[in-house]
């Protein structure tokens, strides 16, 4: 079996990425679900230029990873200095891991406008930092910044840099496109001149400046380089980084490489949807393999074309990455999809019941008046058990009230609300200040019904939508409210719709709170 | 000058994307911007499947495109009946364009399985279909669905499917990879044996569910392909299409190719940004070339690099696309627009004058809250007025409170609102119901000021849109209200930005209302 080692650099690149920040706790927590994927190489920081990184390695001693090796990230030692004068080279050292990766340049044009040095004492400097981390034990893995970029300025001394590199005894020299900005097919050439020219594994880091990260990164394997490094879920400075989950998937399942134990291929989406969440992401629902709507169907014709042979509009089953089918609704998709749907719900229905048709001309009535479900499935869940006679509402509402004024009267918060509400035969009245009507009422409304079903505390509001659906009436035009909650493990989406916003963000609150209670009964 | 022609199919194969859903005022919107642009073709909507889009089909001919060719998309004819009988192919030439898009199939298994057909039958069907077209003199782009896919399994017949089209003279064969799984060297390679094979133009269609559209877009160039489909910002069913912004400036901008007038680059970013609005979409800040943050440098070492040298990190000069390191809206029109503006405000004030330089910082700082005044020319016009110190408020607000209940007392409107303001030392109150808070609110503030005012009769608002300007707070967020108004005569936007909606839509409902009153003295 040919291998490729992965290397995640989520904690160190990543970081870079606009919005980004992680604590100690977060850190560790993707440390463990890195390790658990089965990714050869962590990257989890700069102990030099990051002093939290240093206190995270401390921490991470105690940890045991199975399968992963945790690496410290620094740079070549600087100039006219040995690598045991140079602090960043002894902090590196003291990160105690395993092994390190060192970058250094491989662009001429960087060497001397950059560092402000010459050419040869960036090669020693390259010799000497290798040999300084392999005489104290390391795996040294060496990242030759801008390769693609100073290869096609100066080929030569490009060459020359790894093969420093590598003669100093690294174990893997990585060719990185740091600008993001080298093609396909350059990479590609580059790369295997690379690999026939360079005595140790060759490696690739690509930048999605020019949208080719995947696709560099690709290249490269077939040009010959055993190791990739990317970021998780892609993000990172600027355009981010290579999507490791998209690269693992290719690799293994359509180009015959291990990058991880075959048995974990499963936890793709989940380890996906995890560091997401640590990140306080959105997770793009588009992005490849891992997203919720990488394997979902619309159009009439491939919905139906998916359901007679899903080879023929897949390209593989969900399933094997851990995601799943998510057939859309709309105007323009079919009867199968909701069958499937509602099969789940109640066993017996196929897609010739006549539940089926009834249901089906009930949701396009709702989306005429503006409803959509294709993203809201937890509203559809609602409504398909209401239509089947399955609902049993958890609360009544008694009323709300709310109330904006400017100037405001209480400084901090522009808006109250008062909610009373029924559960059995027992009422819970409250009330609650919050930035704007919205806002006050979710409050109000989780606090009243937290007395009868504790289990509410968890749930959080992650995203809030709203859409004007026809512009004429204006201030007056019905309005579209998506809702996306979660408990901390499961994210679902609730949509309401009024010419009131503050009706139809109700309506999407009172559905995010039923069902995650409905979800809570059902376990 | 090597030329690629550029199919956009934002309103056909976008429209598939998950929570996308388009007015037909959004179309007639995009088509506009992208005509400005200078995209070759834009693909609007298959006026068979979808009834919404026939009515667009009527309601475009009205419009003058300057650049732009609109094409109608539909499907072969079916199997055993001809052309002239077929309704799709009928409603297809009913749809009035210069140009149609029709698909057919390429892959055998999807020939027998899917469409239930003979092999031969497909290729009449496909042959048929091209020459019913030209015989009623319409240019037709042909694109074979699943090519790449088909070529795998079948090369011959997959090759006579593109040259049956070619024979029966399309003007263009395009190599659909429809489930968007095929490689860059795949593509490479199959494309030009096509390229090499087919007499007539060779185009490309990719889905990015491996994450190489883009790449695989270059990599169909590299081989000869010189027409390229896509959706602008790349949003489209599971994955999404091959994003045609990174892809114009990649072979623009990189390879010597004209795809759209080379004046009009800087249009690239602006227009990014307006289909993600139309959308209703965060436009992504990773996205090559257009995102916010696709030169945005954090890690101080690139930050320190940029500074010495810009191209040691920047794979481009940022301007080229409209675009800037740390883009804010007010850069993208940049100081020459924003003095345009002032100019016209006081005529003294030129490029270089200190009052230009301090509003654009005081322009970021706002912008930097989530304020947007790239739409809404009318509160940025009040702001700079402001700046001047020629801004003299036509009213005052004593105070606004508005109230909604549910179940609602008064069956009809579900809010009402109280507004009391002050002209010189005149006092008027007044209230009114709406649908909803801002409703209620808006006719209030009306009536009130049309004692002092009675041109504002005329002025009603169009258009209202709400936005999150960030999600990971949810209900008290900050959203961005923009309201466009008109009195019939001229139509303004005006924006608003707080974490309360309701205070957000009086700031923009103030606004309107004052810069229809300057504009009144002003005549």
């Amino acid at each position: 079996m040919k291998t490729v080692k992965i290397l995640d650099t989520t904690l160190r690149d990543g970081a870079q990425g606009e919005g980004i920040s992680f604590s100690l706790e977060d850190k560790l927590n993707i440390v463990t679900k890195l390790d658990k994927l089965g990714i050869s190489y962590i990257e989890a920081g700069n102990p030099f230029s990051n002093p939290k990184d240093a206190e995270f390695f401390h921490a991470v001693e105690k940890m045991q990873l199975r399968h992963a090796t945790l690496v410290a990230f620094g740079s070549t030692r600087h100039h006219s200095i040995t690598a045991e004068q140079d602090k960043g080279c002894l902090s590196l050292l003291e990160a105690g891991t395993k092994a390190v990766c060192i970058f250094g340049k491989s662009w001429d044009m960087h060497v001397s406008q950059v560092l402000g040095t010459t050419l040869e004492e960036n090669l020693a400097m390259i010799s000497d930092t290798v040999r300084f981390f392999k005489d104290h034990g390391k795996e040294v893995i060496y990242d030759a910044e801008h390769f693609f970029d100073g290869y096609k300025a100066n080929p030569e001394y490009a060459l020359k840099t790894v093969q420093a590199a590598a003669q100093a005894g690294a174990e893997c020299v990585v060719l990185c496109d740091t600008n993001g900005a080298a093609f396909p097919s350059e990479v590609a050439q580059i790369t295997k001149i690379v690999v026939e020219q360079v005595d140790t594994a060759v490696g690739v880091h690509c930048h999605n400046d020019i949208g080719c990260a995947v696709a560099n990164s690709m290249m490269a394997v077939e040009a010959g380089a055993t190791h990739v490094q990317g970021t998780y879920i892609g993000f990172g400075e600027r355009c981010g980084n290579a999507n490791l989950s998209t690269i693992i998937a290719n690799l293994q399942l359509k180009c015959g490489y291990e990058c991880i134990p075959p048995e974990k291929m499963k936890r793709l989406t989940k380890t996906a949807r995890y560091i997401a969440e640590v990140a306080n992401l959105m997770l793009p629902g588009s992005l490849p393999y891992v997203g919720k709507s990488a394997f979902a169907h619309k159009g009439g014709m491939h919905v139906d074309g998916v359901t007679k042979n899903p080879h023929s509009f897949e390209h593989i089953d969900p399933d094997q990455v851990g995601n799943s089918r998510n057939l859309l609704l709309s105007e323009v998709s079919g009867r199968t999809a909701i069958a499937a749907r509602m099969s789940e719900l109640d066993s017996s229905i196929t897609r010739n019941s006549i539940e089926t048709a009834e249901f089906i001309e009930m949701l396009k009535e709702r989306e005429l008046e503006g409803y959509q479900f294709e993203s809201a499935d937890a509203s559809l869940e609602i409504f398909a058990l209401k239509y089947l006679g399955k609902y049993r509402p958890a609360f009544e509402l008694e009323y709300f009230k709310i109330l904006g004024e400017q100037p405001a009267v209480h400084v901090e918060r522009s808006a109250m609300a008062t909610v009373k509400v029924k559960v059995d035969d027992r009422i819970e009245m409250t009330a609650a200040e919050g930035d704007g009507p919205v806002h006050a009422l979710d409050v109000a409304l989780r606090r009243a019904l937290e007395v009868f079903y504790p289990s509410l505390h968890k749930v959080r509001l992650v995203d809030f939508k709203v859409r004007v659906i026809e512009s004429a009436a204006a201030t007056a035009a019905p309005v579209r409210v998506l809702i996306v909650s979660t408990d901390g493990e499961s994210t679902w989406t609730t949509v309401g719709v009024s010419a009131d916003i503050i009706d139809a963000s109700w309506q999407a609150l009172r559905d995010s709170i039923e069902y995650k209670l409905l979800r809570d009964h059902a376990v």
